[in-house]
């Protein structure tokens, strides 16, 4: 247990926005959000999955929609209020708990702001160890825990209560109502007991956003590269010691806005080392596979994360353009994320990319050995 | 009071379908849906709006999306019930009775499946008096009274409740929410009191549809026309004698399924008296615009009837096509529906016609001298 701090916002953001690995929305409006509430309401209790209670009552609270929306219209502030008090009507009982669903990006902060102004705790995990674009791709849902009921609320006072008999009919349904919402929407969903949570959740993934952006923020002032400072930090979290992939200069972007989704490709010619070479991207709002010169250098379910290659602050997909300065780094994604089910929901076949997932660890053996093994990942280097 | 057997749906699914003015959908497989739960629940009770309670709870059901859709797609038969108690569920109150939202077409129907499977009554009255593509185009809406909550249900389990700020915002969602439900949605919607309803409903239109079906059917053996049968039988209800605006042939039909609706135009060459001339009627789910030669005869609100020159039965738009021997009729609407509030939600220039409102009785006063005014409306041939 320990009290988030506005000081503490501020390192997620920066955390949160690499964990986003291009998409979950840009945090700076949420941090700007959370860091008011705080102010106004004191600090938010953020506690270790480990010492909660089986019966706990634990919903989840994020954003959705396109980054690309989500940097040019601001929420009206008591949308995620509203929609937690709608679940909690609906289900006859009262929030003990909130948990991010997603703690890359801005979704990393919209749970402080809803804890400060009711007052609740926030867990130290998630279920997405990232970014994902589609609602039913969270641990949760890989363990057979359905995501209904959910709120959407947008800040006209809108207030839409899902159910439905599968996740993907959620997804689904969610989507088009966000879009007629505006491109975003405030949401609650996937009620859980403390039992599921500790069962199904990816631990850990506040802290480590917090610990990330720290990493960052001080990297100068102990004379260390910022990039360097994030591998360092990375080593000891629920996900693994970063790598760098590529550096170089983006030469290309092709950016739409479909479905409700930001689509696209980025090109990065490289620079130093790698200037005979070309990296592109492809995403759909987070960065799904880094191919380097037609070879595959990381896919999702792994990280791949476009940072600015003098500060070492993320790029998000929407920020993207021609001429930015970057370095691409992967980070091995937590264990629970490499099941067979998890794959199954968001390995590189379901976003339409016919190629197996290959562990950052098993990529690039030679790193890792000399680093010392990602995570938990010990299996990865002996195979 | 009166018991709705199964036969009288037989003569409302008639009625209905010209009460739809094109729209609200082909009642039949409504009716057999009705018919088979009267025949498995028993009769259903119709009560006059003038004998209920004050306070009695009463919810409108209902079908909504695009007529084209639902003549393929068949209902599973239990969404309007699972609808009504998740209604129910969110206002903490279980119905007294039921009540058609729209009398017109497939949504006469659906109040009696309901009503049988849950044995509640259903009151003989609606808030639009014929059919019409949007939610808010009800007399309910006109008379300040939120269709907040609703409930939508599809055919594999989902429901989906909304509460907006306003009506308008409830027909944006709910109309998205039904396309990605495949084209057609069950909703109860508008909670309403007995006040509420006695001050704001359209009365009578259900036996008004039984009515008119009976004197379709029964006409041959009257030795009557069942055209004629029609002008006759409207003359005592809450809308008005219909008159007979143009018969011809449909020589030309464009249609088109867009954001959910069915929209179009269809033209009639003239026949006999009318052979010189051609009639185009323009659609969007329901007929809204009668125009012979350039020259508007009839425009919504009042309703726009296309009827088989033989039979007398209704022609959907998605059933409409070339070489069908037609009588377009017109049928004053039902005077609670020609306030100026009323015209502000469903006059001509609503649906984007830059042309007044001018009742049939207004247009046609020789016919309305000759036959007696239609309905309640006296004003019109003396103005």
């Amino acid at each position: 247990m320990r009290q988030i701090t506005a000081e503490d916002l501020e390192y997620l953001a920066v955390g949160a926005a690499i964990l986003g690995t291009g998409g979950g929305g840009d945090p700076f409006i949420g941090k700007l959000m959370a860091q008011q509430a705080i102010a106004e309401e004191g600090p938010v209790t953020l506690l270790d999955p480990h010492e909660i209670a089986d019966d706990a009552f634990i919903l989840p609270a994020a954003m959705m929609g396109a980054p690309t929306v989500m940097i040019e219209k601001i929420p009206e502030g008591r949308e995620i209020v509203r929609a937690l008090r709608a679940e909690e009507r609906r289900l006859g009982r009262k929030a003990d708990i909130i948990t991010p669903i997603e703690c890359g990006g801005l979704n990393s902060q919209i749970p402080f702001i809803l804890a400060a102004r009711t007052h609740l705790p926030v867990l130290d995990g998630d279920g997405m160890g990232r970014a994902f674009p589609e609602l039913q791709m969270i641990t949760f849902h890989i363990h057979g825990l359905s995501s209904s009921p959910a709120v959407l609320a947008d800040e006209r006072g809108s207030l839409i209560t899902l159910e439905t008999p599968d996740d993907f009919e959620l997804e689904w349904q969610a989507r088009g109502i966000t879009i007629r919402m505006g491109g975003q929407a405030h949401i609650i969903s996937t009620p859980l007991s403390g039992a599921d949570y500790k069962r199904a959740a990816v631990f850990g993934t506040v802290s480590m956003g917090i610990k990330i952006g720290q990493a960052v923020l001080s990297a100068h002032s102990r004379g260390m590269h910022p990039v360097e400072a994030i591998c360092e930090a990375t080593q000891q979290t629920a996900s693994g010691r970063a790598i760098v992939l590529f550096k170089g200069k983006v030469s290309d972007v092709e950016r739409r806005t479909r479905a409700g989704f930001a689509m696209g490709r980025a090109t990065i010619q490289g620079l130093g080392e790698y200037r005979e070479s070309q990296l592109s991207i492809e995403f759909q709002n987070e960065n799904l596979v880094a191919m380097r010169d037609g070879e595959v250098l990381a896919s999702v379910p792994d990280l791949i994360c476009l940072l600015d290659s003098e500060v070492g602050t993320a790029i998000t997909t929407e920020r993207l353009r021609y001429g930015q300065r970057v370095v691409a780094i992967g980070i091995p994604c937590a264990e629970i994320m490499r099941s067979e089910a998890a794959l199954a929901v968001w390995g590189p076949k379901v976003f339409g990319y016919d190629i197996p997932f290959i562990p950052l660890e098993q990529r690039f053996k030679d790193y890792y050995r000399k680093y010392g093994v990602a995570g938990d990942k010990e299996k990865y280097l002996t195979a």
